[in-house]
């Protein structure tokens, strides 16, 4: 069977690190100027059924240093317009032999659906309102860069946690490497069953991120208000920016984490996002090692066999 | 003068031997986990202006296996959208140095035009109602691996032959290599020149298919219905339906084919399209290895004379 | 600091060269069956934000040369239809480690901004009414290869100057290499502030292409009726149209230009644009070598530090 990273919550501690350890090593050889390229490729499709810049960027660059080759697929532009099922499509490309799959689809499970009909690894670039590991993996490497260790943190994700695969799949991974986690934010953005997902759910932004590490902002989506679960985003601002002002509850040496693309004025203010505690460009650059890691670790065990 | 692959209708029994031998030969290698990349490289545009996706990304996979460079062009955000012709747009491929095209379009006979503009090697993915060479090759190839040889097998082509590249393509391509090809489908889908293609026309499902070795089912187009050609998709189903029970009629040892996408329920039912008899699957696989050499076979001279 | 090539006009004599002699070095390797391929590669964000064929696949087939990859960006498809700016469409890219961007855009400067907030190297692929560099460093080696050299050249430059990105920078490119610059047209599309371009203005065909060794027509946009500046495209060609008459004004021996796409009948007719006077297809191959030797030029340092 293949390996799949389809959800950071079916991850054991000791899988996490090992894609953690793989993201820092191949950091530390690109950014020295090294390779982590392949002999042997590998071909891998891209399947974008929603908008994306920053992940398909960062998977595109992913397969770049590891010298495999892309398929780019988008929806538009092929036989689903012509009414084949995504099960029909992922078998196609199963028997045309692509190697692996990395899929972003609006509907939570579809990488899932996706695992089971291909035969080869499947990676989850963001499933509805899910998971999005990789960005995980990213994030978690960047809080490892900043703080050292996981272990102990006290980590706040602010915002519409209900609706964000970045804050499941974040707070998975911060639960399971021994950090603290708090959900801040509205009653009607928060976890609508507490218990599903590991964390604190705190209503005020001052208790909720009191002495906390790590301010972790959501991106807050504008159909969040025709929805009618927010009056007004000025009102949201109002309670739950992150600013000079209110991070002064938070750790003094706390950092601030964002998913992009962000909402300057909303999530956070300028001072903020361009400030030293700012992680927001670090995110960026360690979301394409994570990927690299990611992708590296679902193929490793493949590809070994094929060298043995 | 280039080679160019625009119709099966037009090559010799013995060119297409040769395509099929490549074809078989780099699936033994590749499969083999061996390689048949080039050490130079050619560019190739892929020149898709339908929609589509197996045929696509079975090229992209094809030029990734013998390291050949793509320009993917889509007539959407091109100068085409300016209202350039396809003259000159092929024109200017040609002299920005594109080595090789691979063209879809809706247009009957659009890549023989292209042929006689560009002055490298084009290879037709599928025009209009005219031919989809490389499907028929990797269909050659799913015959002779299931029955040994073509020479002498019955094969009836189920469906809308009238507007089918595919049957075209199968047609000629069977006939020459000494198969007995039959058409069945209703009247209005049928031919409507006899003669014009090498087979014989049945009305009647159990009388077409009887002691059939090959039945290869044809994709339903809905426009069918809006044409008038089709009273009703049910119809249809319940006349032409490949299913455990009209395939009786068959050889005991008959194989059941399809281009896809599949109509679960209308040209073949699910017994018999996930079936042993059922090579669906196969024809998917043998698709890129049967485009991957009839890139090899339009560009092996040229290559060769560089090497020397 | 990064090198960019955002504008000519910017340039000094001196780069231009150093950019053709590249440019004439690579044709001579490549055609002659030689690679120009980098052992390391680099990663350029192809980013088109306008339709275009020949400058997208232009700049596809010169990262193809170098072995560089290639991150395209449509703006379609992106986090600009979720409103990200222009801004952090860029951050994102330069955090995400993409090496180099090209951008077309219909923004004047919108290149120059890029490069604000990029640190790798930036090229202009064309920018609104401004400048169009890579297109005009083609047409001074397709010049060069015609007339041998372009110092003391009479080059008229004909049709829509003011709007026109390929004029600007041609005017600058040749006027900068010691040409005599020329711009002939309708009063409604000369550049508005004369002294702002390099050139003389002429309404008159006649007396503006008189002895000119060069004629470059421009492709007449049809959005110049809606705006009001021309009455209609047949008084336009009857006017200032390229051919064997027309073409008596100019030197004997003059060669005859254009960008493409051509409106064939209007800025030149048929027999002018296939005659062996039109150097259009020369254009377009030495564009992809244009396009070569820039990339290869605003990489060149920095590469070969890393070498080192």
């Amino acid at each position: 069977m293949s390996k799949n990273l389809l959800a950071i919550r079916h991850l054991e501690e000791k899988q996490i690190a090992e894609i953690l350890n793989i993201a820092a090593e191949f950091k530390e050889t690109v950014t020295g100027g090294g390779s982590i390229a392949h002999g042997r490729s590998r071909t891998v499709g891209l399947l974008f059924f929603e908008n994306s810049t920053r992940t398909r960027v960062a998977f595109e660059q992913a397969t770049h240093y590891l010298n495999f080759n892309i398929v780019n697929f988008s929806g538009t532009g092929s036989s689903m317009s012509k009414g084949e099922t995504l099960k029909d499509t992922i078998l196609t490309l199963r028997h045309e032999r692509i190697d692996g799959l990395v899929m972003r689809h609006k509907s939570s499970g579809a990488p899932v659906l996706a695992a089971q009909y291909f035969d080869g690894p499947v990676g989850n670039a963001g499933d509805g309102q899910h998971e999005h590991p990789t960005q995980a993996i990213g994030d978690a490497l960047t809080i490892l860069e900043r703080k050292g260790d996981i272990q102990g943190l006290r980590v706040a994700i602010v915002g519409d946690v209900e609706h964000s695969r970045v804050a499941r799949s974040n707070a998975w991974l911060l639960h399971k490497l021994g950090a603290e986690v708090r959900f801040v934010g509205p009653r009607t953005l928060m976890p609508s069953h507490t218990g599903k997902l590991p964390g604190t759910v705190y209503y005020d932004l001052a208790t909720g991120i009191a002495d906390s590490d790590v301010v972790m902002c959501l991106r807050l989506q504008k159909e969040r208000m025709s929805d009618g679960l927010l009056s007004s985003v000025a009102e949201y601002a109002r309670m739950y920016q992150i600013n000079r002002s209110t991070l002064r509850y938070a750790d003094p040496e706390a950092i601030v984490m964002h998913p992009g693309p962000l909402n300057r004025g909303i999530e956070l203010d300028d001072a903020v996002a361009d400030g030293e505690m700012s992680c927001v460009t670090d995110q960026l650059t360690n979301g394409v090692f994570a990927k690299t890691a990611a992708l590296e670790w679902v193929f490793r065990e493949e590809m070994a066999e094929v060298t043995l």
